[in-house]
């Protein structure tokens, strides 16, 4: 657990930092921000849980929060990983359902709490946060066809193959080693995969003895993602 | 391979059948109606094929479209089949990118052709369609997150038991039972679920041998669904 944060870090300044708000002028931006109020959370603190009836819509304004599917202890999907800017709890303010996912502090993090009724205020007055917000929808269920994919075609040491490249991003030193910072811990690749710990760990040594992956205590490295790629295709095609 | 349909089948006279236009007045229907086209499919005809760069967007009149997610021949998975009234194929209109799924007849089909330009138009100028459309993006996420549940959290066995209760409407009798028909092949299944047609045979034989599920040239019966939702939940409980 992290600190507690402190009660009243100020709201931020813009939310047009986030995608859908990127048309609003200063002056809208500054309204809609009258309207909305800040939340601190700290680490392990759920923000919305599963099948919740709450309307409100947030942006991450610092720190992490997970979706995940939740049933038991163990039985967990994570379904993504929001940071600042990001849009989260769009689907409750849209169909007026209960929530579809728990929402959790993954870190200590701040978010702007949008009010339902705020929210369609400003759909209501924005064809382009509209098609903003039609836009991520897209973007979500695009990802969530390629999850599919990934669960239907691929057995786990593929799926593990194919979440590590996704979870990963290009170390940046202008070589093609891909990186994972902070490392993820087994348990919780695990979860990305619907496997179990026990065989994540087993697939994990195995690509470091292959040395595929090395793991460090900050990172762990792909030291040879076109391999990773390469076993994938041919488990497609196979 | 069905009959040929005629190849001037006339265009429906309403859309407003189709829930993100039921807004429209007689007269908007009828001037969106103008700008369209109908198109006939035969079995196993496609529509779309994954990665094209068509932006249409289509409404089916009668027949069965059926979206897929294909890597070769033998490796499907079935996203969902939509039938008279749905809406599909419109994920590329609101973004522009390529099409991430491939749209077959699976039955002789008529759909209505909207162009990616009238569909813009018709979103500016009526808010009701753009609420429309965000529900049914968040209605396929909704769905999606329980297929992502189903295949992150369930062995086979159990997909298929979930497979089948999804699948399938009670039966109308009064009763509690269940029934898909016309009846699934079990490669079909198979590709509901992401296994193989041996393990999913073997399944249903223990099934049938168990009289939760019954077999007939018309239909898959299922006796008694409350067993198989049972089995589910102590799976996901245990």
């Amino acid at each position: 657990m992290g600190a507690i944060p402190p009660n009243n870090v100020p709201c931020l300044s813009t939310l047009r930092g986030t995608a859908i708000f990127a048309s609003l002028t200063a002056e809208e931006d500054n309204e809609l921000l009258s309207r909305c109020h800040t939340r601190n959370l700290c680490a392990g603190e759920s923000l919305v849980d599963f099948e919740d009836l709450s309307k409100d819509v947030f942006v991450v304004q610092s720190g992490e929060i997970r979706a995940v599917l939740r049933f038991t202890v163990g039985k967990e999907a994570i379904l993504g990983t929001f940071r600042r800017g990001d849009l989260l709890g769009e689907l409750s303010a849209i169909d007026g359902l209960s929530r579809s996912a728990s929402l959790m502090a993954v870190t200590d993090a701040v978010v702007t709490v949008i009010p339902y009724a705020v929210f369609h205020d400003v759909l209501e007055a924005h064809r382009d946060v509209c098609l903003g917000l039609m836009q991520l929808l897209s973007r979500r269920i695009r990802a969530m066809n390629e999850r599919i994919s990934e669960l239907s075609f691929l057995d786990t040491k593929h799926r593990l193959y194919n979440a590590l490249l996704r979870l990963s991003r290009l170390r940046g030193d202008g070589g093609r080693e891909r990186i994972i910072s902070p490392p993820m811990v087994h348990a919780e690749l695990a979860e990305h995969i619907g496997s179990s710990r026990e065989t994540v760990s087993r697939e994990m040594s195995r690509l470091i003895r292959e040395q595929v992956i090395e793991r460090t205590s900050r990172a762990i490295i792909l030291k040879n993602p076109v391999e990773l790629s390469r076993r994938i295709s041919r488990a497609l095609e196979g």
